[in-house]
């Protein structure tokens, strides 16, 4: 059964997670560019992650294809050997990840995501024919249906559905914006109706923030749907970090990002959490993005179990709310095998020189006058110490 | 060239990291058992994660074997189909761990830890016993070395030394202790030296606690050694959980432990600094356990690079200090791209109404006299109450 | 000069800080009822915490007559010996206010605030005939002007403006809301026009929330009057206590209130930050509430003493920005004689196992719904402890 | 009855708070000098303060003569008019703590702390006289017993002892040291020996440190005197500041001393807790210092309430345990009215961007190598630099 009649019949879809950051960590991505290319030089790492989300419940599997626009694989990707081609990068992307949606009953969704183009203001023909290339190796490997994600302008997410409409297939299309809405100011209501006039049949949030700020988007744009009295399904694919401290342009901006962003990992009982808050404002396809390893996943699955009626393949080495701790020999970890005990949880960091918000970077930049403000209280400064001097304070 | 050749002519050895808490992750371990029947259900993903650290720069490989032995799995592991056998885990993991070591130039290390026989007070000969069941599979399967790991109390760890010892091949020891000793209450001290007079060539210190604490105790080692005039290569395989609230039992009386424990994961940079401080200390063999994933093990290879002289194959997708950064299209992102910034970052947590510390669970135990103490706190507030109401205030 | 005349002119007026939490402190107010008897059993006690206001900058020395309404002081008061009589504690309370204005220059203000008589329904008749039994006492006390502070809705305080209003003395009122507004829903802007309307020249905000989040609804209220087209002066008495994690009502409804609130007080640099902006919000009558000390109030008056070309005498007593410092040994606390220093810090707790946010109570009740979704939740983990059991999981 | 005769029979005798920071907020007192001649200018200010921690439950008014020797008012207290002898700032003093201990039933010890004169490396006899001029004033105003407090070396603390014993009268000695000792390295225990040694018959430890490690330290004074088969009272009077985080000089090398430690200031139930735990230990004269209010020393006379018969004067503005809210009128609130409330109570701190603990100044300095250690990280940086360029890393 394809995506849609999935989600037309009321069944909750479980999407994926994070590829860039887990296959950081696994030594097969750079940060910075974050680019692909493991598909190419490392496929039996590729492979394994797939292989590891399908067991933690997955339903969907996308191709690991994220920034590998031809020009972006240009633009940055120039430490890779030259001769992994584009093309090469998206096809064994599409290989891995059918091979692996054959060892359980998933779908495969070829994905693209915002271009270099776009962002150095290249016209719509040439930003769509970036996307027309991945295109062509996604109906040659004959994906189940298309993701366009991590979309920061509207505008762009919009040419990339009409691209990806060619084809015939199933169209999902999300964001990485928050309450905000996108770069252009365009409210998270308009952008929904925009992605579902331009073809989406499933439009959402991924990336750049938490799954309490994405949840709250994604009800923004329910809402501005509902007012324009459009139709979609919706879908959530959260960052697993804890972002209440973000700017607009989300976690990027974190001084965390994206190499201390450790104290900020969502617990699995974060994540059941989330999943049964996405479910409760009816969202169906429900899956994670940067962060989100294989035991998120399936936290999501065992949340959602009662609903589906089933657990995934990793729970097999998982117990419901930490219940494999009642063989403990200590009566106080025994103790903890208990969903009380877990979801009420204040988890300590043991980082007391640490705090618990940052300041998100940039601001001085995008609000100005920062350098301003500083001369003025300069002044104040010196008129003080006039004073004080005068009145022998 | 053998462990001690390369330790001896002064080499710094990598070691690897935690496979229980980086399976359980990818959906293959069971927390609470803990035991290793992936490497016969599930090759695939111990070959992986091998084949990581052996990218990230581990010289040394260990056999998934904790917790493997007969005895335990027999305990714990009931859920485990029945037809899994601890000698065919045991060889499994020889195998790969082997076939993993051969793509680079790694040593391949067997391991026993600490037995249920021993907690349920059988005799030396019984506990004995067990260690020499695993050793007959790691002699069949020529393994490099041996390490003895994972102890809290030494007298077993002497046992199991004395048994590796008979194999002929170099034994390597760790405890999972505290400047406070172990649990019978032998100072660091004092069990260095008894780890060394049963055999042991190197000696130190792998999980329970967090990097500064186990420098902290093997330092107490190396004193112990040095009063006794023993020599010994020195070896640290820390948690990679920041773990400054512990008690002497480690990181398994925290509250945290072992589903909340995402905050307190350590940075590549705090891995960094912990690589600098064991080398100054003088230890050489530098590893990780619990929490160490491949690009912790990669850190220690990278602080550790102008020592050593080369970088890991995993540093190809990985800067110097976060320089892969330099490209970023924000200036303010592309700012992060220096040593300066890293190494005093101060990460948030993201978790407002979290605390930075816990009170570890189990002291009221081991303390006893918490409910006297709330009995003589009530009977002073009913006394008060009466004053109270005696001088009508 | 009178009030109204200091603000035309475009004059800063410093007003004054919390007595009942400082006297609290002090061991003269009992908190829970928060009356001010100590004006007749203790004179002295409140006569030096007015001087001690009045050296720090105050230009306004309010009465201490905050919940002293008759229905007040019956209501909850009655711990008080039966022979103070209402009129007694607010005649006591002018007569202490102005001997100590005398010693300065400092205008004398009488203040009311909400009644029991508004909360338990009474209607309007009776309500303003507790506030005009207060004002009879200002009234044959000569105080310099009036202000009704400290209301919830923005009917009473309607009702109050207009009582004193007969006084034909100036009149200010504040209210103690955030920006969602009054216990009715009438936004602040709303707020500040009716109270315009009603009478008074000053509005504003006090007590209840923190600096930041109080210049929030005081601009709101600035906004308002601008889009109605009206004038007055603008106030601020904010708390001197951080309260980012604070709901609708306020402090109050925070689990620290009142006896655990310390880690959140003010230093004099969030107070000197407060004061500037204030100030650049057109803000020209600032003051404290509860948490403000005498040490606050100078922290306004040496933040604006630029603009206002004085010093107040308690700033001898003080250098600016820590300057008394670079008289110290220690060159490390030299070092922290200047104002890049104060400004930057990021003050510790001392607190490892306190979070830096709480979730004020009340919100189960006034959402409703707690219990309801803890019997859902209670379903779902019975149906899932079912699933794992019949998939042997 | 003298503090002896008191002491002898097993009362407990509570001392009063910390002037100098208390007077500070008030206004009276500059930091960085910390001189008490307010004695002289503000009598008024000082009187009110005495008489709030007699009200408060002090059984001992200490003269307000800290840093009143002449050679301590000359070196930095320039700033105060000539005209304000030594003399007059200690008879001032003198005559006002006695005024208000009349109001009741306290002592007034006379108090002498650290010289100038002996960190200047003035010899024995010239530091003696410093004293002894001091003394002078006691004896011809009669104070009821002596208290040499705040040393940093016992050497300078024998010989303020050795000088206060010639009046004859009973001499206390409290040093400003945590569990390491003084700033020569003598034991908390060697201190305690030499002090009673040079005829102290109360000794123990004042300001620098919280209340659990000040405990920490007159614990091991206590053993220091049983080993040496002594006897002497013992007696506490610590900062109500939370400070885990200090070094071996306590809280002026933490970066917020002292304009920035509102966030560490100690609630009442925290003073409660300490007043118990100094009780438990044996302490029987327990008092405050730095940052102790007069509802701090409330809390000790409360808690100690049952063991001494009686509350202190100022709970008639006080309820035991918050009981004073059981009149509040939302629920929530109410339901704070009770002891298990505010003793489990983590108060948060209202500040999500700063840290729970501090790094202490100085340490650099006293450690040295600081700068050789980044110099050995800037090579390092170097040759790492150099060896990703030379792999094209």
């Amino acid at each position: 059964q394809g995506i849609l009649e999935r989600l037309d019949a009321g069944e909750i879809v479980i999407g994926d997670g994070g590829f860039v950051f887990a296959l950081e960590k696994r030594g097969y991505v750079k940060a910075g560019p974050w680019t692909p290319e493991a598909t190419v030089e490392h496929p039996e790492a590729v492979r394994q992650l797939h292989r590891e989300f399908l067991r933690a419940g997955s339903n969907v599997l996308q191709t690991f294809t994220f920034y590998a626009s031809e020009d972006k694989l240009e633009n940055r990707g120039n430490y890779v050997a030259e001769k992994i081609s584009g093309q090469k990068v998206n096809e064994a992307a599409c290989d891995i990840a059918r091979e692996v949606a054959n060892e359980g009953d998933a779908l495969v969704a070829g994905g693209v995501s915002q271009t270099p183009s776009y962002l150095s203001c290249k016209d719509k023909t040439e930003v769509k024919a970036v996307f027309r290339k991945q295109l062509e190796v996604f109906m040659k490997k004959n994906v189940d249906f298309l993701i366009a994600e991590y979309f920061e302008h509207v505008e762009e997410a919009v040419w990339a559905v009409e691209v990806l409409k060619e084809s015939g297939k199933p169209v999902a299309a999300t964001m990485c914006i928050g309450p905000e809405g996108d770069m252009h100011g365009v409210s998270p209501g308009q952008c929904a109706v925009q992605l579902v006039k331009a073809g989406a049949s499933i439009i959402g949030v991924n990336c750049h923030f938490d799954p309490d700020t994405t949840l709250k988007t994604v009800k923004l744009m329910k809402e501005g749907l509902q007012a324009a009295k459009l139709k979609a399904h919706l879908m959530s694919q959260p960052l697993a970090f804890h972002t209440p401290d973000c700017g607009k342009q989300g976690f990027i901006d974190l001084p965390e990002f994206p190499f201390g962003l450790e104290p900020r990992i969502a617990t699995r009982w974060d994540i059941q959490r989330y999943a049964r808050q996405a479910y409760d404002l009816g969202i169906r396809y429900i899956g994670g993005c940067c962060g989100f390893e294989p035991y998120h996943i399936r936290a999501i699955a065992e949340e959602l179990a009662p609903e589906r009626g089933f657990l995934p393949e990793a729970s097999e080495k998982h117990g419901s709310w930490g219940n494999g701790l009642s063989m403990h020999t200590k009566p106080w970890v025994r103790a903890r095998a208990r969903k009380e005990y877990w979801q009420n949880l204040k988890p300590a960091s043991g980082r007391p020189y640490c705090p618990s918000m940052s300041k998100p970077d940039g601001w001085g930049v995008t609000k100005g006058g920062k350098e301003l403000m500083q001369q003025k209280e300069a002044t104040s400064e010196q008129q003080l110490k006039e004073l004080f001097q005068k009145q022998k304070i």
